[in-house]
């Protein structure tokens, strides 16, 4: 099994609703430095599995929905705690999405999609799903 | 599928017996930086698969049965080399006691551990297991 | 010159004004990896130019008075823009403030303080000060 | 499960075939920063998964055949592009047949391995495999 | 002393003549990550040192006339090793050039700058000098 | 001002005397990542600072009379704590001797040392002097 990582990040505002978040209830901010895998079986005739480049800004493309926003006006996250996992889960389905829609060319054999969201030293969270 | 990863670290001391370990069967010591990840399918009704804070405060926990010993001395390690592949595991099983026994509370959908001892720049050893 | 340094991290919502800040106008956060250097010629009886246990709380309480906020709305920071290089002069002014108040101790001979402000995988600021 | 990895590097030249490199279609070069996993599901009578000073020689062994090159005049690759991914799987195709041939001793557990490049602070690859 | 540092990185093929250099005389290549460093005694009206963005775009129009190349076949280096040291210190001139020509726009308080190229995980070589 | 630097470790182990160091009093150890930085002014004909190869292999002498220790039996240090303070000078000046007694070859333009001891992911210790 093959795997392609690229990484970039996002500057958001956000607050958590729940007391579990304590002083994170109040309006703050992170940023996410944020690892996509992407990962298939095979590489094509080049010798990819896929354009590192343009995953690269595919990452970017997806992550500029995201960044310098307050995340608690953004209407897709309504009623949900923007949580690292949440975050991680969100980035994850717009890539496998846009990789499905051919976003990534001709090399269409990944299978898979991991993301982790870096949000400091100390902690992170991450999702895979399949393709 | 959703993984948590809190950071922290401990300092021990410890020989290793066996030819294998060449000059690692004096005492020495290390700086262990351990990476523990919990991993879940769900996230529960604020967004989270476990509540970082008390995740982190949960290896912190682990740990402080570790840090600033010398392992020689040490029990629970009586008979037995504490490598870093056993030191990954027993940190591994003593999280996964506490998460079962409910140290991580209401956000009871972890279904795995992963623990990371990264012993310098050069070297780690890992062990994971299901909850 | 001895140099000891303690690493810690907050996480700040903010927004900036101004054309050359593009998208950072809007409110958007950072998590602010944050190091910061306590300097001097010698070292006391211990053996030390400070206990790193008392510097890593004194930064940690620095912090505190900055993470989990938006800036905006700090007066302390009120006609100011609060930008990666503004925040590490005030965290060292800070930290510069206590250590003359003894802070840390017996450990009187900090001659310098460094704070370094790492905003992404991509970009820090810092600020250095004599005592 | 336990893992153990190690960490060495390589600087190649090399220059790719294929309108979707680019730039990358010059000759030029990289490091690769080679983090080798072998993983299995016991350790041996020492307490180990394998040896970590000869897992450690063992990658540089390996790395030894490729590094301080110019790929594109090495005959293994004849045809084909020195692609991260391709050198990724080359790597851990080399480390599993000195493991099969028992180049870490006594260990046999060894029951998978993982190989991931480098490439830069944004980009790697990575290749994994059963023994 | 503020200071501002930036990171990117270029892909260079390149021999070295010399014994000193060992297996390094053959073709080979590096990836250098190159963090470079703008320091300067004041902030300006904005609380900047310099705009981090253009300081971004700066580095890496300087890193682009490196990058994807055989620095053999450069005639800027005739005659020259293509150290590390040497990199450095042509990637800090061709900065300290762009940034008294007014690169950076109205932050004219810069007054030295610093690169660190970094090779692997193990060296990296850096230049400094005044504006 | 021209720097090469070399990165290495040691695994230690020590007891701290004084009631400053807290539960440090105990035997304990640590894993010491090194980084020594080597200065000057100019390069050579090779267009080197220091044989990079012969830098880490000094780094990797001086070192070796430290690792896989335990420092309170190491006459000399006796009567003194090995705080990563002590350590961090301990080692430049082992350096430091060595570069004035040849051991770096015909590269006599080293003007200063600075040693970094990384002690875990939140703490590290340095020492810098001249030659």
């Amino acid at each position: 099994m093959f795997g392609v990582t690229v990484r970039d990040h996002m500057l958001v505002a956000h607050s958590l609703r729940g007391e579990v978040f304590g002083p994170a209830q109040a309006l703050h901010g992170a940023t996410y430095v944020v690892d996509a895998t992407f990962r298939g079986g095979a590489l094509d005739a080049d010798g990819i599995l896929v354009d590192i480049a343009r995953a690269g800004e595919l990452l970017r493309d997806v992550l500029a929905g995201l960044t310098h926003r307050n995340l608690d006006d953004d209407a897709r996250f309504e009623g949900r705690n923007t949580t690292t996992e949440v975050l991680a889960e969100h980035v994850a389905d717009r890539l496998a999405e846009q990789v499905r829609a051919g976003a990534l060319g001709t090399a269409g054999t990944v299978t898979g999609i991991a993301v982790v969201l870096h949000e400091s030293h100390l902690a992170r969270a991450s999702f895979e799903r399949d393709l």
